[in-house]
């Protein structure tokens, strides 16, 4: 009944609210992709591109989209096949249990609260003030500062640094290394030196946030750096004091995100994206990868390039830019018979030569 | 007198130097910005740009530039308001004490030396032959390598590694993660395979320095990789082997320096900048983020691009640049414009077609 | 005979293979720059570029390559002498022997297999099911996940993160705080919200590899990513789920490779490049620094720019470009003396103005 044994397509069917065209009594111990998949596997089809490759594959069932062509083997047909996938690996990989309670080495100060259903594993450490909340996981060495409240559910892996008053919501994933709450980077020149402006605001991480390996959120100089429900954020990227990331919005990996900029919701952008500061970025705005942002973004803009620009545009550019070298040689022809033409009829020095 | 109870203007202008336009005897609790600040907040307007916003806060009281407008409520009026602006913050939010001592989960080998006022916080470890200076804190889960150094009043954040040999000077601000010390990046090719070449150098990190969370710097193949007195080092940085950083120098978060480079003193970097290997890179030198720099750069410059070009050049050949599939049809159409001319003179074949 | 007490020249001509040219019972005692080198160090001239800083250098003893010119001081000629070099540096400075056995701070799982000379230092963390193989070597608050296996020989800093089910190969070097097998970044939006697709596959390292610190190598949706033999990886570098990098490839810092691409072999990256997900890159590629990688490529290619271009061709568009904005000035002025010339031959209107 479990993830050992397998699930009948019918139990997945029903878990997935797919149609079953096929065997429901069927049993299928594992999830696999297409070319490695054998008849005690289930595999995915997420696209009709991927309709040859499934007809060669030697699955025992398949995800598939509802309008797909014929498969060799029964298919659950899903309206949304890659949300489905995600179900379906949930199913057949569950997280595992964590012991619930605290390991005799982590250090967790008196005055922390730690809710009993939580689990706080070995060398973790847990500072005056904080609280975790119920179901949270703290993994080995993670560090959680003063003040600081985990909540419900949330997971932090490894060597995770939580510094103190950072308020991380509910089911909140953080991945190892990731420092959420260090200090933002403000100084004030005097002249000679940098002085260092005191950042003594926080960090808000909203429920269902995820935050990948070795990535950074900077506390904010006042106030708070925000990252709002459910935006999942990739490794080493970097989110400066007192930006706003919107909801659902999704930054791939080493993109950074300079201080005071505004992200809106439903953003979408590529890997090693770089925002200037005090910037806003619009609502479901599309910035492909290493796209360098130096001006405010339209809501629904898709840009490209450094300095970005509307993708259409950048492109043309981009396919342009092979052709300047013989342009210019190009160009410098022109000039030369056009001399002659005007030579010819006696009209040199009606207009310099624009050399 | 202290943070919670408030301070009356009249202290705070002491403090700061400032020349107070109002009443010194009122009180204020709390810094808080121009849009959120109350009657019993200190607000700052450090540029005149921002008088309109000031006009429109109810903040009790103001730190400003000497020069600025009318504003609604007492004002402190300062020569360098970004400069006060830190110290104000810094009076009412005190770094916490650390308590002097040595954790007992703290991992401190016998060999070290530990200054008896120094701070090591929970599962610590101080390897053999490492000595830690005078009121330097090291907060849990830092490690620091055999024979490395820490000067007095520097701050260690959770998880920070400074591997063997390494020198941090004295008030050095080191935030979570970052990694000092680890091999500089040195291959020999032997036809079939990189062999190491040992990075047996240090890093000498000066006074007042402060490095980003999860930033690295490379120990010298031979020698020492060098980050100068009072440079500021942002988040994700990356720093090669026997890199030097000039004094003052600022890098914003997720640039990198390949090994062997010189930076000069008083430069600045945006975000994601990357600079080559054995480049010198000039004096007060500003390079815009995600400059991509290939060559020497000279004191004073500054660069935008990739390849970094001067930035009033950068800029005109961005404009320009959008313009360019439009200005190929538009030669195409000259040329033929020409030939039609050539034909009528009978100038054809004078000069070959610049196709 | 050791380190402390030098190597005669005659022994290092042995131990190197190198063809002495001098006196083989001299003695020196450290490697050292030429610039910095003294008459009791050997410093070394790998290239003839340096001849003239080798002239100028005091040290006692060079290594050199075969055909270099005359130099001040007895030489070890060789044909590899970067190779060499990486010898020479291994002789002076043997890697400092670790002690075997677990550190009474460590948490080592009862299920967990550490060989017994292996050396786990304090505080470091190796999970039920783990397998650490023959001298390898765990540095402090190093964790290593359930069922992972870390193979001979192989050596992890303090703070490196290895997840669960991960599978490090013999001689692996894995740098301060990296992070390997933390989950891929892979999502189903279900119209409202970003699902997690459960990142449910692993990561193999093969033997000889280096990974660097805070670099970041994600674990496969399904099936393995795998970094085959030999590769190094830089700091801050990124590897996306289900990437393969092939055997001796050379990434350099800040690199990102998005999920699913295939890295040949013996590809060189420079520092922040970009590559795209689903791509395959040939073996032998070399890739500039920052170039953005949006398209397949071919075995052999050299690709330099955003997007990347053949390298000849790039320099040629990055040359053109600076005459950019003057090229647009002169094909107005080009336009007015022809339309000059069209008029005057009464042949206007024949053609559109190209505007």
């Amino acid at each position: 009944m479990g993830g050992r044994a397998g699930f009948s397509l019918g139990q997945i069917a029903a878990a997935l609210g797919a149609a079953l065209d096929g065997d429901g009594a069927r049993v299928v111990t594992a999830v696999a992709p297409l070319a490695s998949a054998g008849p005690a596997d289930i595999s995915f089809v997420t696209d009709g591109r991927y309709l040859k490759d499934a007809r060669a594959s030697r699955a025992g069932a398949f995800l598939a989209p509802l309008d797909i062509g014929e498969l060799p083997a029964p298919a659950l047909r899903c309206r949304a096949p890659r949300v489905a996938l995600a179900q379906l690996l949930g199913m057949f990989h569950p997280a595992p249990p964590a012991t619930a309670g605290v390991h005799p080495t982590a250090v967790v100060a008196p005055e922390a609260r730690v809710h009993p259903t939580a689990s706080i594993a070995a060398l973790a450490v847990v500072a005056a003030g904080a609280v975790i909340g119920a179901r949270a996981r703290l993994f080995p060495l993670v560090y959680v500062g003063e003040n600081a409240e985990v909540g419900e559910e949330s997971v932090l892996y490894p060597s995770v640094v939580i510094r103190d008053g950072v308020r991380i919501g509910r089911r909140v994933v953080i991945h190892p290394g990731a420092v959420i709450g260090a200090d933002g980077f403000g100084y004030a020149f005097d002249g000679t030196a940098h002085r260092k402006i005191p950042q003594v605001g926080g960090v808000v991480i909203e429920d269902d946030v995820e935050i990948g390996a070795n990535a950074t959120v900077d506390r904010a100089m006042l106030g708070q750096t925000v990252v709002r429900h459910g935006a999942k954020i990739d490794n080493l990227v970097q989110v400066g004091h007192n930006v706003e990331i919107g909801e659902h919005s999704v930054l791939a990996a080493q993109t950074g995100v300079a201080g005071s900029t505004r992200i809106g919701r439903y953003v979408v952008m590529g890997g090693q994206v770089g925002i200037g500061d005090h910037l806003t970025v619009g609502d479901g705005a599309q910035l492909a990868a290493q796209a360098g942002i130096i001006a405010d973004v339209a809501a629904g803009e898709r840009l490209w390039g450094m300095p970005a620009r509307p993708v259409v545009q950048a492109k043309r550019i981009a396919i342009a830019a092979v052709e300047l070298p013989e342009l210019l040689r190009r160009v410098r022809a022109i000039d030369r018979r056009l001399r002659r033409l005007e030579a010819r009829l006696g009209m040199e020095g009606d207009d310099r030569p624009a050399s």
